[in-house]
C-alpha cells in the first residue's frame, strides 16, 4: 500500500501542516517505554470523533465526547498503560486534570483539549507522575512517530500513514492489537488534516471512512470501554472549504478512506500473536448489512482463524460461519475461493489443488472470497490467525 | 452433582426402561474408535427436538426435522467423523439410506428413524463402510455407554447422566467440546425417558430445559450446521400421562433440567483445551434476556477466558464484556465477586485479598458473580478457560 504514489513515505499524524506531537516515558506502563504524549495543532481545528458504544465508558471517553460537542479541538493528551475505566468519580477528576495540565503546557483552552487513555481497566492513573512529566513533553513537527509509539500496548509495531491528495494532506496513527476482541482491547485512531473542512461534514466523512475500515476489523460492532477515532482539521492548507457534495469532498473522502483502510489492515496484521493477515471479501449479498456481518463473522471465527494458523483448508468452517451470521443465503448457491482457488461451487465441494491452497495459507496474507449469489452487495473485513501466542499474551496481561 | 440422591450412578440414555443402544467402529473417524451407533426404543416413542438455526443445515438435520413433524420416533442412527454437511443432493441421499439401513437392522419403519452426524463439514459419508458395519451394531440395555463414546469428536470424556424421580427415569448423553464456538463445533444431545409424555408437551419441556442448560454454554445463541437435542419418551414406566400443568409435570421438568444442566456443565468442563470450568451467574438484571446475554457474553469472552487460564484477576475484562453485551446497566452500580470475594462495588474497585482470588482461579471450578442492580432477573452460563491447547487442537483438526 505505501508504495502507491499518494502515500507519503514514513508519513504520520504530523505530516499535515501545523501539527506537532511528542511523547515521554512517565512510568505508567511497567516498562520504561513512552506512555504519555500530546498532539497539538498550531491553528484551532474543526474536529469530530466516533466513540465506543460500550455501556461502560471510560472517563476520558465521557469527557472527550462532551468537549467535542462544539466541533472544536486544539490538542489531545493521551496515555497508555492505564485505561482510566471503572475508576468512578476520581477517574473523571483525573481526566479533567490531565487535560488541564496539557492545556497549560501547549497554551490551549482546557475546553479544547481532548483526553484518550488505553491500558488496564480498573486502576487509577498515577497522577503524580503525569503532573511531573507532562510538562516535559517536547512537541516537534516530526513527533508523530514518537506519539505513535507511546500509544502502543501489546502492539508490536507503531501504525502510521499519511496520504497527499488535492492540495492537502491526511495523516493518521492507530493502536490496537487485541484483534480477536477489538471490542475489549482498546482501539485508538488519531487522524489529522490541513484541509479546510467544516466540523459537521467532518463527522459524516469520518463515519464513512471508519465504517469500511476500522469497523471491519471488529468482531461484532461492539467495542471496548475506551475506543475512539478522532479527526482534527486545522485548515492550514487553505483553499476553498471542503463541504458535502463539492468535487474536493470526493478527493478528501478517498484520501481519508485510504489512510483508515491502511491503518485497519495494520491493526489486523499486528493482531495479538498473529502470523498472518486474513482478508475476507463477501460478495453477492442481498444487502450491504448482510455482506458486512457475514464478512466479519467469518474473519472473527476462532475456528476459521485457527484453521488458517494451521494452514488447514478447513473451508466448512467458513461456510458454517456465514450460515450463522444471519446473512440471507441459499446453502446451494455458495461459491468459495481461498487464495483465488475455487473450493466450493453451488454449495458443494469441487476438486482442487490442495498443495496450492496450503501454500497460499502459509503466506503472509490470506484471501478468502465467499460469494453468496443472493444479491449484489459486497464488503471486506480484515483479521488475523489465532495462535497459541494469543492465549499466552492474554493470560499474562496484568500479572 | 452426581452424588445427589436422584442421580443414578453411571446412568445414561439406556437407564430408562426399554431403551437399547450400541455402537461399532466403522472407520469413519481416522482412528480406530467407535463412530457409528444406534439408539432404539422397544416401544414407539413420543419425540421432540430442537435443531440448529444455522442457515447452512446438514442433511441429517433437514431429514430428522421432517421426520419429527409427527412427534414420533423409534430409533436414531448416529455417526461421528463426518458431519454430512455441505454435501448437496448426495448428502441427503446418504442420510436417507443411513436411516433405511438402521430401520432394517432394528425393525422400525424408516420414517420413524432419525439421523444425526457430527465431524468434518464438506466430506461425503463413506457409505460402503456404513452399509457393511451398521448391521453389526449390537443393541443392549447397557449400550448407552458405548454410544456415548461413539458420538465423541474432540471430546476427551463421554458425557452421560440419568435421574430417577417420581416413578420414571430421564437419561441423557451429549457430545461437543468446541466449547468456545459451540455454534461451529456440533453439539449433540440425546435424552430418553420411560415416562408417559405427550409429544406436544415434550416440545415445551425440552425447550425450557435446553434454554437454561445447553443454550447457556453457547457463545451467542448461534449454532453449528448439525446441532440437535432430541428427547424420546417411550411410556414404559406407565402411569398417568404427564401433561402441562399437572403435578408430575413439575417433577418431570425438574428431572430433565437436572440432566440437561449436568450435561451442559460437562460439555463446558471438557471444552477444547480447557483446564477449568467457569460458571458465570448474572443477577440483578432488568430482564431474563439481559441476564442471559450478559452471562453468555462474559463466559465466551476470549479475554476473560484467557485471564482465567492465567489465574489473573483481570476483572476489568468481565465488566467490559457486560458493558458491550447490550444488557441494560448503570456502570456505577455494578457489583462483582470472583469465588465469593468482592472485587468491585458500585462500579469501582475495592481492596481485596489477591492471593485468595488467585487461589480460587487456580481451582477446577471458577465462579464469577456479577450483579447489575438494574432489576431482579438472573441467569447462569457455563464455559471454560482459553488455553494454548485450544489453538493447537483447532489448527490440526482436518489435517
Amino acid at each position: 500500500m505505501k508504495t502507491e504514489s499518494d502515500f507519503i513515505p514514513s508519513g504520520g499524524i504530523t505530516s499535515p501542516e501545523g501539527f506537532l506531537a511528542g511523547a515521554i516515558s512517565a512510568g505508567i506502563k511497567y516498562e520504561n517505554r513512552p506512555d504519555l504524549g500530546v498532539l497539538y495543532s498550531e491553528a484551532p481545528c474543526a474536529a469530530a470523533a466516533v466513540f465506543c458504544t460500550n455501556k461502560v465508558k471510560a472517563a476520558p471517553v465521557i469527557l472527550s465526547r462532551q468537549r467535542l460537542q462544539d466541533g472544536k479541538a486544539g490538542a489531545v493528551v493521551v496515555n497508555s498503560g492505564c485505561a482510566n475505566a471503572c475508576t468512578g468519580e476520581r477517574g473523571m477528576t483525573d481526566a479533567v486534570e490531565m487535560a488541564e495540565l496539557a492545556a497549560r503546557h501547549v497554551g490551549v483552552a482546557a475546553d479544547n483539549v481532548l483526553v484518550a487513555s488505553t491500558g488496564v481497566i480498573g486502576t487509577m492513573l498515577p497522577m503524580e507522575r503525569i503532573r511531573a512529566d507532562l510538562p516535559k513533553v517536547k512537541l516537534t513537527t516530526d513527533g508523530g512517530h514518537e506519539l505513535a509509539r507511546a500509544i502502543m500496548t501489546t502492539d508490536t509495531v507503531p501504525k502510521e500513514a499519511a496520504v497527499r491528495a488535492g492540495g492537502f494532506t491526511v495523516g493518521g496513527m492507530a493502536k490496537g492489537s487485541g484483534m480477536i476482541h477489538p471490542n475489549l482491547a482498546t482501539m485508538l485512531c488519531f487522524l489529522t488534516t490541513d484541509a479546510v473542512v467544516d466540523a459537521d461534514y467532518l463527522r459524516a466523512v469520518l463515519k464513512e471512512a471508519v465504517d469500511i475500515s476500522l469497523n471491519m476489523v471488529s468482531i461484532d460492532g461492539d467495542d471496548s470501554t475506551n475506543d475512539m477515532a478522532l479527526i482534527m482539521a486545522n485548515g492550514k492548507a487553505g483553499g476553498e472549504p471542503i463541504i458535502a457534495g463539492n468535487k474536493r469532498a470526493e478527493v478528501f473522502q478517498e484520501a481519508l478512506n485510504k489512510v483508515c483502510i491502511y491503518l485497519a489492515k495494520e491493526i489486523a496484521r499486528d493482531g495479538e500473536g498473529a502470523t498472518r493477515l486474513i482478508e475476507v471479501t463477501l460478495s453477492g449479498a442481498a444487502s450491504v448489512a448482510d455482506a458486512r456481518i457475514a464478512a466479519r463473522t467469518i474473519v472473527s471465527s476462532s475456528l476459521v482463524k485457527a484453521a488458517v494458523h494451521g494452514s488447514d483448508p478447513n473451508w466448512g468452517r467458513v461456510i458454517a460461519a456465514a450460515g450463522r451470521s444471519g446473512a440471507e443465503l441459499d446453502a446451494d448457491k455458495l461459491y468459495l475461493e481461498i487464495g483465488g482457488i475455487c473450493l466450493v461451487k453451488d454449495g458443494a465441494p469441487v476438486p482442487y489443488d490442495n498443495d496450492k491452497v496450503v501454500k497460499h495459507l502459509n503466506g503472509d496474507e490470506v484471501r478468502i472470497d465467499l460469494k453468496l449469489n443472493a444479491g449484489s452487495a459486497a464488503a471486506t473485513a480484515w483479521g488475523c490467525d489465532l495462535s497459541e501466542e494469543y492465549v499466552t499474551i492474554n493470560s499474562e496481561y496484568t500479572t
